[in-house]
């Protein structure tokens, strides 16, 4: 499950680094972003639903004939998404859940990476927990032995690439405040949550937990909004937190709208300065806007892709981007760009986990 | 899992029909191949192994640290698919099997078609079951409510695109005597037999008596070889079979080899053609050769892709566009075009089923 998309309109290769920014090697300075905080064992953990996501190829008719909303996510009960999936083709099952396709990226950019997520004990559990692990990540939230099955995201990609997401959440709403391991809070440099995590009761109390031991232990709080009918369903409850609560706020244009109930993309921009120390905006062809101290507005480009395959993931995959970039104390604007890349990389295949280790692609683009 | 492998080093694009042979409607004469038989409700039946395969990136290096041979299939018991699958990184889950892969591929193409194999009462056996039917294929195999779990094929994909399958049979070696409904066969003109169904003792006998009620209903027998390594495990089995069942022979050039252990495909070639009336002779790079009737010997193009992604099911896929245009009526050669057409298709994307439905892709291309 992605939170975001990007369509990236730019056909002809760019340089990623601006004049001036050379490249530099391993035992470069850190400049900004994260300092010190050396002794943490995790640079980046995530929270979030973990849900194993199934592709179907559908056509623009299909969506209509659903009645589905094109781009969007939404919930869907269990006999929905039975129905739903016998009226799809044939389908391709790949890990999935936002937060957790953002820290399989983060481990696959080199960063140290952690996840808390809930399973099954099934057969989609343990693809889920093998994948995300095969990539670095600690992921040890026990899975439950009773319940909903693993959770699952039926994903209709369109031809043009775009992606429409129907979730049952399963075992996913069974995420408890037990399952938030305080020392593992205690023991990252950020603790990254999903906006998604407010829709089920047990897992926003979760995440209230998880929000309040990383910042009474002094570490970073980032939050992405998910989706702007989630950003609808919870307002109240985002704005409050990330006033008080968050340092690093990910959303894209129409999430950030929605927040601040504006029309009107720049307006949203100069509320959330107000509200919150570092905004990582995303325009999906327009590149993103990052919104740093209360003052600094950089603007990056979209990253140029031959074809927009699958956009499942181009969301998640910034926020990795930013969030290897950020931990390596880059400036925001080369995280901008690492997050740019990561993004263009995943729409050019099928699914929201990346099938080339990211530093390698980060080396050969220069960085 | 998919039974053989084509690279296809044609870069230029190719004309499908000779000079002379014309593109005709859909009101075209049925000239040789299938005719009559018009009485039976499905064109082809498939049987053989149910299989999810679970597909990885991995590099030469993965491949020689574990001694695998590239290309080849080989079975392995619970644990060392668990082993195997533990170094594994992040992956992608699609139904795959060898027979099964031809019949999604012949209802592709819309032929009538069905499958009969073995699942569990699981979330692959789901996933399998729900694959094959969403493309309008007969299964109604009932899943075993105990025993081992549904099986899976860890299928390594190194950078050139080629495929070195690990099998871990699973629920698949309990297919019985019973599961092959005789009304079934007798129903169909055509019984597609996959020879990896040798290796599980009680699948040989759903085999045999497969081949037999058909052959006694006066319907067609198909067989696929599978693999060299298949052939060398029981090639005595195989030619008698051959000799006195088949009607129509799959096999490519190692296989076809191994049966005739002798090193040169000139010598198989031969031999083939005392032994079956129709012999499907596929070669790779080189195309295929079809010998018909003992005497008519054509040879085939491969059809010009631009990269090979994953020769996963590159070989199933040939016999589904053989047997599909088989039971058009078309002659052997426009029907290994048909063949050389779905396997081109097929090792350009991930996994061994289509997303794109294989009547579109022959319109298109002047079938």
């Amino acid at each position: 499950m992605a939170s975001r998309t990007y369509a990236v309109a730019t056909s002809s290769p760019m340089p990623i680094l601006p004049p001036g920014l050379e490249k530099r090697g391993p035992g470069r300075e850190v400049e900004r972003g994260m300092n010190g905080n050396g002794d943490a064992r995790f640079d980046v953990l995530g929270i979030g639903n973990a849900i194993v996501d199934v592709l179907a190829q559908v056509t623009e008719d299909f969506l209509a004939r659903h009645g589905l909303v094109k781009g969007a996510m939404r919930l869907i009960d269990e006999v929905e998404a039975h129905d739903l999936y016998q009226a799809l083709g044939p389908t391709i099952e790949v890990s999935g859940g936002s937060a957790a396709n953002t820290i399989a990226g983060v481990a696959s950019f080199g960063a140290r990476a952690a996840f808390i997520g809930k399973v099954r004990d099934d057969e989609l559990g343990e693809i889920f927990a093998h994948d995300i692990r095969s990539v670095g990540v600690h992921f040890e939230t026990p899975p439950a032995t009773e319940g909903p099955t693993t959770a699952r995201c039926l994903v209709l990609v369109t031809p043009d690439g775009e992606r429409t997401m129907n979730t049952w959440l399963g075992a996913s709403q069974n995420l408890s405040p037990d399952d938030v391991d305080e020392d593992l809070v205690k023991d990252s440099r950020i603790t990254y949550l999903e906006g998604y995590l407010f829709d089920p009761p047990h897992a926003k109390k979760a995440f209230r937990k998880a929000a309040r031991v990383a910042r009474e232990a002094g570490r970073k709080v980032a939050l992405t909004l998910s989706d702007s009918f989630c950003v609808d369903r919870h307002r109240e409850d985002f704005l409050e937190l990330i006033r008080n609560q968050v340092d690093i706020l990910f959303a894209n244009e129409a999430e950030i709208r929605a927040l601040y109930q504006v029309s009107n993309f720049n307006d949203a921009m100069h509320a959330v300065q107000e509200d919150c120390p570092l905004a990582v905006l995303t325009r999906s062809a327009a590149g993103s806007v990052i919104v740093e101290g209360g003052d600094d507005v950089h603007v990056i480009e979209a990253f140029p892709v031959r074809k927009v395959v699958d956009a499942t993931g181009a969301g998640d995959l910034f926020a990795a981007g930013f969030l290897a970039g950020h931990t390596q104390g880059r400036p925001v604007a080369e995280c901008a760009r690492m997050g740019a890349l990561a993004a263009g990389e995943i729409i050019q295949q099928m699914g929201a986990r990346a099938i080339r280790p990211f530093h390698e692609v980060a080396r050969e683009n220069g960085f």
